[in-house]
């Protein structure tokens, strides 16, 4: 694979590499309709990086919003014949830094793409195209009785291609999947501007490599991702929340091994620890802490809802925690706290991280992250999405007037956690995928062979090395965050 | 990819292609231990081909069977170094002649590395080698109260090896999902002898390309899979059957659309047409054909399955159909009929299909069916994993004394059948994979830039291209059945 990001940087000289980039230019605005490329400082700006905030040195050279999926092949086109980086961008909510955008670069936005296309309740199919906002798909989905399953932390404003592209998990997946579960077809924009519908209609089908799952997760360098066929289910009529108290991380990390061999497959199961129902308490005015130093929130539905959920209060009471069954709006309001409770504190330097061991072993990781925050100085707290052992623990220092930079203790202590997850048999990344900002762990847990062949797959879609060279499979440093 | 099955058919000189063979012989015995490599008559005859039935012309030169993956390992190098096609093989249950041995193949088997190497009942994981037995997995995992989902209708006789080559589904797969939702991790010899492992342990995990979702369901063109990491869930406590009857099959497949609307996931949900009710009661001697034309076969598990039971019993009755609430035993002897009740009767000719389509497609291609069997003059029977879209039809038709070969009315039958199911959106394959037998409507059902792509994938992993190079993705026509 040709990774040709730094052919722009390395142009000989200034006014050779300015002429290149207004021939570009021109040729853009040619291929393309008018309004789709912006070149402000304001829209070069906002779609520099993503919810990382890690920026790269320059600037992109533009954005592209086409309005249809000929407008993305004709930008891949065209990015492919002059060797020029194209950046795949949703809705900009990605955590590892995988949209943003290095110098020079075409940010290709799918945002404009954003018709739900089908919804076929027989089925229990949609089809969409990218830029369909997770939460508008599933209130679609609701007027059927149908529901949407995977549910990201940010599913209000995040997009189905932006999800396919990190195969994003969240609440429910723990009994319903990650968006790989919900996929049933897709099509995407090869860098050479090929359109490949892939995968189909149907649940099960085998004909062939299963390319639909090549491309959830593959972070927007196999291609651009413009349409999906997705799975529906049937709105659970019922749910039933319980709220178990332990009085420690480790304590609520054991109910969660009871509650799975209950033989119940909840719809939600999270764990929250004491720093996150602190954070909590001071972001929301609540007093989580005061009934306990983890939580349990745990959620069944369907037609067992009622049977489930005493299952699970039972082996938990006999576990010894303070269980609670919350009904109606203060149920609600558990699930509220969860989703959108611990806000970002401005007051904070924060780094925010996303490991997943087996499940066993989220107790000992959970134990080891206190040790980690002790060493370094720093506070943490987790909240996991414990039935898939996926912990998203954050690591904080108070901001001191002055500081442009986050103390070096916040990386160290994300170091140490990582390594520890691996070394407890995990992965780097759950749910939030590698981008940039976790790319130098990437070789830690695949090993050399397995990364080295992983390139030579993108180099069968993408040979000319335009779509995200930059980012998890560069083989250079990291860029400096700027 | 350089497709090299037909050099040694293809050699100047017979003497030249013998030399060369015995040569190969010598080596495979050099690197492997006594007992490893079968070169008898009667073993290769049993390897030649799966339970397809298809045969290639010629022999294999050589059976072999590894006690190690290092045995795996040194078989594929030699056979990368000399041009040698290799057939991985399971425990030959294949249904689309995907380990059918071209002559002068070296046949690898893998039903030796038969041990479960872990089961864990916290992480609710086993690890065990390629060869391990379906049933045998899940009886080892039912003694710490859990199981392996997948069951396909070999269960007793496929490894999960081969499983994992096809993505085999099974009855449980409504609820559970296919091979593939039970897989986590795998180790994989590449054709060069690398030892690959890829996934995670967890059950979460975005870090870098799905290679486990891109090695199941390869069929065997990859690379061999030694080892697999898989997930086991807890055993059902209690399961309720359902037998809805229903005066044709196009009610039934309503009755499908009509189950799964009410909020219920059933844990099977089977569908037997006429002429399968007819085909167990001749072979078994039950009557079921009294009770209607077709059947739902229907069951729910865990905490709530007397609830959905009643819920899918009530959504069924309102539907017109005739429903029982079968216990114990005779529940039991549903399942029994449903799995080993069609049995081969030698005195007919028998072409068994397997397609998708989506699930309110199912009425219309039964439908067709029954029309495809009158223009062709062929009895036809189904039967159907209804909750998945996923039908089994099978053509017949008497056979004549001193007929050698089937009548083509059945290929054609077939034929038309396939067709059907992918105008209706469908797949040719559901569950048994394209191998050869199915090769002649994949570029139909993926179209040639698709399949293209497919082969420029395969020749990242199998660059000598020795790796199953005669099944699915050959470019040739496929070969004359013997």
């Amino acid at each position: 694979m040709s990774v040709s990001i730094l052919d722009h940087r390395s142009s000989a000289r200034p006014a050779d590499r300015d002429a290149h980039r207004a021939h570009l230019l021109t040729r853009l605005r040619d291929e393309l309709s008018d309004g789709e490329v912006f070149t402000g400082d304001d829209d070069l700006d906002r779609v520099a990086t993503d919810r990382s905030g890690h920026r790269l040195p320059g600037r992109p050279l533009a954005l592209v919003r086409p309005w249809t999926t000929a407008g993305v092949a004709a930008t891949l086109r065209l990015a492919s014949a002059t060797g020029t980086v194209v950046v795949p961008r949703g809705a900009g909510t990605g955590l590892s830094g995988g949209a943003s955008a290095p110098d020079g670069s075409l940010v290709l936005s799918t945002e404009r793409l954003n018709r739900i296309l089908q919804i076929d309740p027989a089925d229990q199919v949609a089809v969409v195209q990218a830029g369909v906002v997770t939460a508008d798909l599933d209130a679609a989905a609701a007027e059927h009785g149908l529901t949407y399953a995977p549910d990201p932390a940010s599913w209000r404003q995040s997009t189905i291609g932006g999800n396919i592209a990190t195969n994003a998990g969240g609440l429910h997946c723990v009994k319903y999947g990650v968006t790989r579960e919900s996929v049933l077809a897709l099509t995407a924009v090869l860098a050479d501007g090929t359109v490949l519908p892939v995968g189909h209609r149907t649940i099960k089908g085998v004909a062939g490599f299963d390319l639909t799952g090549l491309f959830v997760g593959s972070e927007g360098t196999l291609g651009v991702v413009v349409e999906a066929t997705v799975r529906l289910r049937p709105r659970p009529a019922r749910t039933r929340t319980l709220a178990a108290w332990f009085p420690s991380a480790a304590a609520a990390a054991a109910g969660v091994l009871v509650a799975l061999a209950q033989g119940v497959t909840p719809s939600v199961l999270e764990l929250l620890d004491a720093g996150t129902l602190r954070a909590i308490d001071e972001g929301q005015g609540t007093d989580l802490a005061e009934y306990g130093s983890a939580l349990l929130l745990v959620q069944t539905d369907g037609l067992g809802a009622d049977a489930e959920i005493a299952a699970l209060a039972g082996a938990l009471v006999d576990l010894g925690a303070d269980v609670d069954l919350p009904e109606g709006a203060e149920a609600d309001r558990y699930f509220e706290l969860r989703r959108s409770g611990r806000v970002l504190d401005e007051r904070l330097w924060f780094v925010g991280e996303d490991v997943a061991v087996p499940r066993s072993a989220m107790g000992p990781l959970l134990e080891r992250i206190e040790r980690i925050g002790a060493a370094h100085g720093v506070s943490t707290s987790v909240v996991a999405h414990a039935g898939d052992g996926n912990l998203h623990p954050a690591f904080t220092l108070p901001r001191v007037t002055g500081e442009s930079e986050p103390p070096l203790a916040l990386e160290r202590a994300a170091d140490d956690l990582v390594r520890a997850a691996l070394a407890l048999g995990g992965t780097i990344t759950g749910e939030h995928g590698v981008g940039i900002t976790k790319r130098r762990w990437l070789e830690q847990e695949l090993g050399a062979p397995v990364v080295d062949l992983q390139r030579r797959l993108k180099s069968v879609f993408d040979p000319a090395g335009v779509l995200n060279p930059h980012t998890w499979l560069a083989k250079e440093p990291s860029w400096p965050a700027s």
